[in-house]
C-alpha cells in the first residue's frame, strides 16, 4: 500500500468522453471510479479553494450546449458540470467554513474540489426549503422564471399566458407566478401525467397535451379565442411557429432555452415571424444572467410565496450518481415530471 | 347629349381586378375610363367631404397585404388606395378648404372623394419641400424609419447598425438617422447603382449588392468584424436569417415589411432564432401607426435636418397614372431606386 493511500476515499464521477452531435446519449457519459483524499491539497492552499460533498446536482437542458465542440465547451473527456448543492468540507475561504451548505457550479461526482468561489452562493438553512429547492424553485431554473416573467414579458393583470413546456422546471414557476399576478393560464405538457398536475396541482387554468394534438395552431385557438399577449416559450419549433399565429397585439413573447431545438445542428424554420409585424409583438431572447442584481429580491418573494402556500415545486428526484447520465437524456425526450434532480448523497 | 354631361371632366382610374396570390403583376390591374362631375354630390354634402385633384399616389409595398381575400381586403374590384398628396377642389369640412394642399388616404385616380377626412394631413406649403416629399421623407416611410430607429432600436452613439434594402423609402431614413446619431452603419441594397447612392449619397460608412454574395453570413462578418448591434429589417428571409448570426449580445432587430416574405402564401423558414437567446436579443415588429402621437415631432426634426442638408431623400417618379400598375410591381423585384411615386397631375 503507498502511503497517504489509506486517506483516500472513494470518489465516483460522471465523465463525458467526446464532443456530440445531436441528443445526448448515456453513452456519451462513463461512470468512473477514483479515489479522493479528503482534504485541500497542499497546491490548493492560499487559493481561496474549497472541497465539498455532493448532495445534489441539477440535470438542465442548457448542459447539451457544452457539450458540442466550441469555446466555452466542456474540455473533453472530463467531469461534467452543472449546479449543485453541496457541503463543505475543508475551506481556504474566509467566506465559506466546514459545514456550511453552498449551492453554484460544482462536478458530477461525490467530492469536488471547487476554485471559482465567487458565484457560489451559501444556503441560509431553513427547515421549510428543502435544499434540493435551491437547484430548482430558488435556483437558475426558479431565477430564470421570475426574471423572464416579470422583466421581459411586462405582464398585466387579465392578460392571457400561454407556457410551454409547462411542468418543467421553468415553466412550473412562470405559471404559478401569472395566476398570482391575475393572468389567465395555459399550459403544454407531454403527458397526461403532466397535464392533471398542471390543472390539478399546479393552479393552471388549462392545460393539455401537446402530442395529442394533430394541430397546434387549432388547439391554441381552442384555448385562447382572444389570443395570446404573453408567451413564455421553453420549446420553440412548432410550437413557437403556431404561437406566432396567435398573439394578440402588442404581445411578448420571451425565448427560454428551445429544448426542442437544442439538440439539432439544422433547427427548423419557424415560418410565421411576419405576425410580429402586424401584430407589433416583442419577442426576446434572454438569459437569467443578466439580471442577477435581481436575485436577492427573487429568493425572498419567492421563499415567501412558498411558505405561504401559494406555489407548489415538483421535482422528480434520481437516487445516485449512477443514475444521472440517464436522467440528463431523459430531459431531451420528456421524462422528467418537473424539475430533474439527483441527490449524490443524503444530507 | 344627357343634361349635366357637359359639366364632367375624364377620371382616369386603376382598378384591382381581383384577390391574388403570390407577387402582383401588372395584369392584376387595369386602367379606367370613367367620368366625374367636379362637384360634391348632393348626397355628400354635409357629410364633411372633400373633392381633391390627386398630384402624386405613393406605391408601398403594403399595398400587397390588402390584395388577399381577407377581412380588411379592398373590394374587389374596385379603384386601388393609398397615400397620396391631393389637392382640395371642393370642401364640405370646415378643416379644409379649396385649394389646400392635403396628404392622407387616396384612391387611384386623378379625382377622388374622401369622405373619411380625420386622418387627413394639410400640408403647410414649403418652398423647401417637395410636395411629394409628404409621400415619403416627412409621409408614412419616413415616420417608420424615424418611429422605428428611435422607439424600437433603442440606439446609442457608437453602436453597429445594418439596414437591409437600405436605399428604399424606409432604409435611406434609417440610415441617416443612425450616422447622425453617431451610429456605424452599414447598409445592403440590390444593385451597383443603389450601393453607389449609400456611400457616395446618403453617407452611409459601407454598402454592398447583396445579389453579389454567394455567403450573406460571411458578408456580415466582412462588413461587421465586432458584430450587429441593431438590425433594422425591411426584408426578411435569407437577410434575416445571416443578420440573427451576427448580432451582438443585447442587440435589437426591428422588423419593418420583410417585402422579401409578403408575397408569399408559405412565407420561408427562419432557422437561427436560437441566437436571439444566447446573444439575449430583442425582436420586435412594429407599425407606425401605434407612434402617431411623436409626428408632430419627427416632422419639425426631419424637416429642419432636410433644410439644413443634413440628410437627402431619393425618390423615384414615374409620370402618369398609367405608369402606376407597372411601379407598383417594380417594388417587389426592387426596380425602384428610392421611394417610388407616381405624379398623376403637376401641381
Amino acid at each position: 500500500m503507498i502511503a497517504g493511500e489509506e486517506e483516500k476515499v472513494e470518489n465516483k464521477q460522471v465523465i463525458f468522453k467526446g464532443y456530440i452531435d445531436g441528443v445526448p446519449k448515456e453513452t456519451d457519459m462513463e461512470l468512473k471510479l477514483t479515489k479522493i483524499e479528503l482534504k485541500l491539497p497542499t497546491q490548493a492552499q492560499g487559493t481561496s479553494a474549497l472541497l465539498v460533498k455532493n448532495l445534489y446536482l441539477s440535470c438542465d437542458p442548457y448542459m447539451r450546449g457544452r457539450m458540442r465542440d466550441f469555446h466555452g465547451s466542456y474540455i473533453a473527456p472530463f467531469v461534467l458540470e452543472g449546479f449543485g448543492v453541496s457541503k463543505v468540507i475543508f475551506s481556504d475561504n474566509p467566506n465559506f467554513k466546514a459545514g456550511d451548505f453552498i449551492s453554484g457550479f460544482t462536478g458530477w461526482e461525490e467530492y469536488s474540489f471547487i476554485h471559482k468561489t465567487d458565484q457560489l452562493r451559501k444556503i441560509q438553512p431553513d427547515h421549510q426549503i428543502p435544499l434540493s429547492f435551491h437547484l430548482g424553485l430558488l435556483g437558475m431554473p426558479g431565477f430564470t422564471a421570475y426574471a423572464g416573467f416579470y422583466e421581459v414579458c411586462s405582464p398585466s393583470k387579465g392578460e392571457y399566458v400561454f407556457v410551454s413546456a409547462a411542468s418543467g422546471a421553468v415553466g412550473q414557476l412562470v405559471g404559478q407566478l401569472a395566476k398570482l399576478h391575475g393572468c389567465y393560464v395555459v399550459g403544454s405538457a407531454g403527458s397526461k401525467e403532466k397535464v392533471d398536475l398542471l390543472k390539478n396541482k399546479l393552479g393552471f387554468d388549462e392545460a393539455f397535451n401537446y402530442k395529442e394534438e394533430l394541430d397546434l395552431d387549432a388547439a391554441l385557438k381552442r384555448y385562447f379565442p382572444q389570443g395570446i399577449d404573453i408567451y413564455f416559450d421553453n420549446v420553440g419549433g412548432d410550437m413557437l411557429d403556431a404561437a406566432l399565429l396567435n398573439m394578440r397585439i402588442h404581445g411578448r413573447i420571451a425565448l427560454c432555452g428551445m429544448v426542442s431545438q437544442n439538440s439539432l445542428s439544422n433547427p427548423q424554420g419557424i415560418h410565421n415571424l411576419y405576425n410580429l409585424i402586424t401584430k407589433r409583438v416583442r419577442m426576446q431572447g434572454f438569459l437569467q444572467s443578466d439580471y442577477l442584481h435581481l436575485y436577492p429580491r427573487f429568493l425572498e418573494h419567492v421563499s415567501s410565496y412558498y411558505k405561504q402556500g401559494k406555489i407548489f415545486y415538483v421535482e422528480d428526484m434520481n437516487e445516485g450518481l449512477e443514475s444521472a447520465p440517464a436522467a440528463l437524456v431523459g430531459l431531451f425526450y420528456g421524462k422528467n415530471v418537473g424539475k430533474q434532480v439527483i441527490r449524490v448523497a443524503h444530507e
